[in-house]
């Protein structure tokens, strides 16, 4: 399908108005933008006509519920491809896709950033997530020295209780740590999960203190400077794809208790992080 | 390790206070106990001593937190192999784990019912779920005549645009319902995930109106006779074994937007629910 191509008088109109690419005396219009004009009574489309096409599109449901959707919120959109390139106040790259669809970090960070996904579920709503790179530091610079340990279960217990400051927990005879804080501070030789660890190290040198996310149902919740302070970060270690409604649950966890969801793994050797929200453009 | 033993005067007085097992005049002690009472000096035991024999299971750090937890919080605590059956008000069956193990539906639908998983997370924070069976119901009845669709994406569209009721949704010149509800109502043979559909199939024929769950990040949404209420619950359909680290997730999802979570699966040839909330002590 190559468009619809609308000639004469309507093709300064259509053009105008932020529809189509104009060619000569003509303007062809995709067809979006032609369903959308003809579900709108414009410009004489035929709605039965231009539908009977585009409904053959493999994508036509998702990429026609977000073109429709930003045209209802009074944006003005490009297509471009994959994605349609908005603009109200500003131009933001929206990428649609379906809630069935699986989020893949590296093609995403290899997009241009920041860019929105707009996600079209089961009911045909759109939920529109923002998606950029993050850079997340800490001015937590201490690391106690650990000696003296006993492994127990997935844990580190230190039977002389002393503080251990941000790191693990004292209580009454006894100090212990996670298996990461004990690998990170000692090196001791502890049951972990590889790629979780990875980023746990790389947040702790970043200078944030690195804490259980357990509750919130994440691998980890920060603090900038110490466990005083308000957690700002919970951060989910993905694999290489993961299914959009993980994501989705993970944001609306975050958004419920006023924190920010990063989303990390490692690509070519170096942790990078991905800050999601939930947004209403 | 078969429990420490203690005799005489002493057996009475730990025995009056729910500790161990009597064996005539002496008293045998769970490793948990012995080491609980030992932390808070009583009863002359000597911490290292009972500390470096239970930390030697593999298990040790999971159940010890949970058992000195539910001490704390003035519970009476025996021990049950598998479980603690823990009495304050009433007694209820807690079950220890780590926050790095599965959940298996059919294990928890197995146990006794009412139940607690008690999940010690990396800091050593012990968080409580409430396990039970539901069998949810509503009172939607209707089932509209579905006829004259094209199918398109994932989805189902109706030209000539009429309500649906409490299914799929009319806008403008056009209805459409998702691939469940096309299938539900009319048999259309769309692409849907099997499992999936028998939970929906399951909801709908229990006189539940079942929405995306998506915004949430679970499969469904209920309401118990119309979409004007409030949703009641949020359905989330498992495989045999899941992250509980995904389950803490959508626990928490439905806490924060006041709803209930159940859990679902098929379970020889009948779809099962579990209610699973996030509670303390």
């Amino acid at each position: 399908m190559n468009g619809f191509r609308i000639c004469g008088r309507n093709a300064d109109r259509i053009t105008s108005r932020g529809y189509g690419v104009r060619q000569g005396r003509c303007v062809i219009l995709a067809w979006e933008e032609a369903l959308y004009l003809a579900e709108n009574e414009k410009f004489g489309l035929d709605f039965r006509d231009v539908f009977s096409k585009a409904s053959q599109l493999d994508d036509f449901d998702v990429r026609f519920f977000v073109y429709r959707d930003l045209r209802a919120r009074g944006y003005v959109v490009n297509i471009r491809g994959e994605y349609y390139d908005a603009k109200k106040s500003v131009h933001m790259p929206f990428y649609p896709m379906s809630d069935m669809d699986m989020f893949y970090f590296e093609k995403e960070i290899k997009k241009d950033l920041p860019h929105i996904l707009s996600v079209v579920d089961g009911d045909g709503d759109v939920t529109y997530y923002l998606v950029d790179e993050a850079n997340p530091e800490g001015n937590c610079q201490e690391k106690p020295v650990v000696e003296g340990f006993v492994v127990a279960g997935r844990r580190v217990f230190i039977l002389n209780a002393k503080s251990l400051g941000t790191y693990g927990k004292t209580e009454g005879k006894f100090s212990y740590l996670s298996n990461m804080e004990a690998r990170y501070l000692s090196g001791a030789n502890v049951d972990y999960n590889g790629e979780i660890y990875s980023v746990y190290e790389d947040l702790r040198n970043r200078g944030l203190v690195v804490r259980s996310g357990f509750k919130y149902g994440t691998h980890f919740r920060t603090y900038t400077e110490s466990m005083n302070e308000h957690s700002r970060f919970l951060v989910h270690v993905l694999s290489d794809s993961e299914e959009m409604q993980k994501i989705s649950r993970a944001v609306r966890v975050a958004h419920a208790v006023r924190k920010e969801l990063l989303l990390s793994k490692e690509i070519d050797g170096k942790i990078r992080y991905l800050h999601i929200s939930w947004i209403r453009p």
